[in-house]
């Protein structure tokens, strides 16, 4: 037996009893003739003491020469401590050591184990192991843990199967890339691993199945973005018979659950704002609404004054920034090199300061007088102290301008806390969207998405117009997750197909299976799927969420502690009938 | 809403109700001026009504045209059943149909949706989705959801944590073959999949984790025997700070746990045996011990008389099988062809019967009398009316084929029951396995497995003798679980690599980073891996994995639903830096 205790596990009321422990030595305080050892384990850490009084004298010599992060076992007596420690569960007690085994040594880690470390990033992640002792780390990985499972949970009560669905599956062009992996069995074929399991949740409602869902990794071969993974996991759905109505009253409660069991934050019921709502009002799809500062449209009380630039100007749409009247010249002027930047590309911006006095100063007081200024101040709803900042502009990028300056000010403003949580849902996607690039319209969500009952004619004079019943759940501006009801109608799929460039050969030789599937009694189905990997970031109130997976990869895709990717050998390679094809650039 | 109550729901206290069910057509029945409909959903069947008196003309029409697997929704009253039937929990009442929407039609199914179904095993996997439909596919779905979420619940209570390692790795010579993934950031390199997360979980170990698991997808690119699929799942299971008797005792109690919660059945303690005895006792090492027939060894008792074949043989055994003497002549000639079989591979095969007046009969009787008979009958504990069967040869290979011959009859007289569960802890096992073609030793369970304390010596003077702290969890003859104390030494990681036949370099190349985190206060750990495919068929009364897997793949590796693997085009090859290399055969 390595253990009768954690080393979080001792309070007072085990004061006299003999107790081993195992665990990592943390720190150790040698003051000549007493030496403390801070012994830590996933649970805590405990004080042992060991002194020229009470040790025999081998044992304080060798507790002396404990190096960090030796695995060490003891056996010792509970005591009571005498200077107590108030910010840790075991301060009140240290165990008086008898015995000492070294399970094993450590060489000097390469950065400290503490909750602030001295570690880089790439440090961290290359000894990935060490960085998991660490409890910010340690403790993430907790939290994700508990989340998986409650969601289970509350699924599993709510009648819900979690159905494994196979990750070696088949590529199709759309969307994404794929990973592929080549079948040695199938000369020259090769399998995909699933960006998700769409088809085959769609296949398990065909099946009957009713009420689906699964925790699993899926798979997208991009170039990665910061804070993107190749791999990452969803929580993935899928209900029959249902409307929109009945998963997203699922789902909010799935989402009210986890918020009180695992926040302790109890919240009434989720407000829902459409698509073109959530455009005009904010910018942006995945509004952040833990604060204000609301888009008002100022075409109607700044156009056809001679202000020019507003004038050729598609949208003038401003925000009131709270508070921010007091702003120096010099950070107004930082800030409108901000919205200049390439990132954000705005051609400028024109700003006024409400004064506390009820007036108003601008940056384009000449074209503009106080009771213009008025206007747009009750527009914006700007306060005295406020600064009502404007952009304009084509529509589009205006808002998605305003939009970065909205979260920018908020995050100056410290209003994006951490601790507080704003759901929403937004609702009525548009069921196109117009690649610029090419002209063409493909799915905003998929293709199997269904477009709202009525509007298909729709798709043939006025693609970009037709609304689909996708909804996505928006957390403190974040899409945690998308969903939709599906087509399940074979021709209206077929349908669906052909307006997004598929001859029917291609969709057959894709897709057919589904098209198949459809012929045999498809229900009507919907669904949704969670982002894991963001939502648990959230919830425990952080952006990032790479600290909440355990060994996640580099922005190359690499994972630097393993070094993959990595060459295989011909002989591996000739067993796959395939070659290498590399430019030598 | 589609439906206000499910199709095994209603009872006789919703007499008088109107409800809204939806679901598909199982069977309609046209008596003219009456027609019933079994409407189907994953919950039961409800019997819907429609009749001359009550239904309109038009309703009784459509009603009379449904066909078999159409979805639909109706509406109606709950009334009682004249013709009850006890067989289905609705069976005392049906549904009167006032209103009839058809969802979705469908073609006639290509095999009927019943328990029994006229598809054969191709048709079935197929069309897959309809093969869900049917009860028992269906069952051991939603069975083996249950089976997951108790494992879950049952960890997650003694407080293991459940942590995703990644599928994206890197691919190791070391086993069976690894399905790789072309990496088109990093060119020409490969990641693999992952065989099992044995190098992670060791890792989260020294990252002070101390309580792993994970049910996780794992991935083999074996040639496919018969009920093998290259991707299956484990339930991968990790602690630190233990000895081997912890970690049998953590998942003695969840196989119990489940046993009793899915299985209702209640065992006390599991019996242990040693590998070397269970070979000797049972030829297997996994041995079925819901019966007896256990071997007895009769070289003392058969050798040294005048029979060649004994006397030169490594080893004579048998076994007695009970109330077999009744065989008749042509169907122990049958079981001496069976053992000669080449699947099985005996020479031969001596046996005698046991009469009911204490005499025997044996196939050597001119070289054995009743005397010595009796010393056999008294060793394999043969009763009257049994049937001892004698194989003999080399000792290997002839308990490999008594252990066949045990099984077999086992399955002719009915003594494997698949509701009588009977667990086994092996334990013991040899640290290294001879490879019989090539002459080298490889590691019997996996390269990170410890020799038994003070056994390190014996690997370089006899290396087959060194056991293992390696166990197996064998339920009803076969093996759910397997795992072992690890190395956490740098030092005798790198001795076993060597021993294994690695070079330094090559050791460094694949587990370098292991060998690493060895360095840097690697805890004591060991722990245990089920194959959950395999233990939920088991528990859930059946041999066969393949219908407990929602989408499996055949012995070609092949999903014949989606019709993967499949080609890739040249565009995305060339994406891979990646050239098809097929000889044209």
């Amino acid at each position: 037996m390595y253990r009768s205790h954690s080393c979080g596990e001792l309070r007072e009321s085990h004061i006299g009893q003999t107790v081993t422990l195992s665990g990592w030595v943390a720190k150790t305080r040698d003051k000549g003739f007493v030496v403390w050892v801070d012994l830590r384990d996933r649970y805590g850490i405990t004080q042992l003491v060991l002194d020229e009084d009470r040790t025999n004298a081998e044992l304080l010599e060798q507790a002396r020469n404990l190096g960090r992060e030796f695995v060490i076992q003891i056996k010792g007596e509970v005591i009571e401590r005498t200077s107590k420690n108030a910010n840790i569960p075991t301060g009140n007690i240290e165990v008086l050591v008898s015995e000492l085994t070294i399970l094993n040594e450590s060489k000097t880690p390469p950065f400290t184990i503490e909750n602030e470390t001295d570690g880089g990033e790439d440090l961290r992640m290359k000894y990935r192991y060490l960085d998991i002792r660490r409890n910010p780390v340690k403790n993430n990985l907790i939290f994700r843990s508990k989340v998986t499972m409650e969601v289970r949970k509350f699924l599993s009560s709510e009648g819900f199967i979690e159905v494994e669905t196979p990750y070696l599956i088949k590529s199709t062009p759309e969307g994404a890339r794929d990973f592929v992996v080549p079948s040695r069995m199938n000369e020259g074929q090769f399998y995909a691993l699933p960006q998700s399991p769409q088809t085959f949740k769609q296949l398990l409602m065909v099946g009957g199945m009713d009420k689906y869902f699964q925790i699993v990794k899926c798979f997208r071969d991009e170039d990665l973005r910061a804070d993107r993974q190749p791999e990452f996991t969803q929580i993935d759905c899928e209900m029959a018979f249902v409307e929109q109505e009945d998963i997203l009253n699922v789902f909010e409660n799935l989402t009210k659950y986890l918020l009180k069991e695992v926040n302790g934050v109890e919240i009434d019921s989720f407000p829902r704002m459409t698509y073109d709502d959530a455009m005009a009002k904010y910018g942006n799809d995945k509004p952040d609404i833990r604060f204000g500062m609301e888009f008002a449209e100022l075409n109607s009380v700044a156009q056809h004054k001679e202000f020019g630039v507003f004038n050729s100007a598609e949208l003038v749409v401003g925000i009131a920034v709270p508070d921010a009247a007091s702003y120096t010249r010099k950070e107004l002027d930082a800030l409108v090199n901000w919205v200049k930047r390439p990132q954000i590309g705005a051609n400028g911006m024109v700003y006024v300061k409400c004064n506390e006095d009820g007036s108003f100063k601008s940056t384009v007081d000449k074209f503009y007088d106080q009771d213009d200024l008025a206007k747009w101040a009750a527009a914006t709803g700007a306060k005295p102290g406020d600064l009502i900042c404007v952009l304009s502009g084509d529509a589009n990028k205006t808002r998605t301008q305003l939009s970065a300056l909205r979260m920018e000010m908020a995050t100056r403003l410290g209003l994006r806390k951490p601790n507080e949580f704003a759901p929403l849902w937004v609702v009525d996607f548009p069921l196109l969207e117009l690649d610029e690039e090419t002209g063409h319209y493909h799915a905003m969500h998929h293709p199997f998405t269904s477009p709202k009952p009525g509007q298909l004619e729709l798709l043939d004079t006025d693609p970009g117009a037709v609304r689909a019943n996708a909804y996505d759940l928006v957390l403190n501006g974040n899409e945690i997750g998308g969903g939709s009801i599906r087509i399940h109608d074979k021709d209206m799929q077929a349908t669906m197909f052909k307006h997004l460039g598929f001859t029917p050969e291609e969709a057959k030789a894709q897709f057919g299976f589904l098209m198949d599937a459809f012929q045999y009694g498809a229900p009507p189905h919907g669904g949704l799927a969670f982002g894991l990997d963001r939502l648990v970031a959230i919830l425990g109130g952080q952006e990032t969420i790479r600290d909440f997976i355990a060994f996640p990869k580099n922005n190359s895709g690499r994972d630097v502690m393993i070094d993959a990717p990595a060459p295989i050998d011909n002989a591996q390679l000739k067993e796959l009938s395939l070659k290498l094809d590399i430019d030598l650039k």
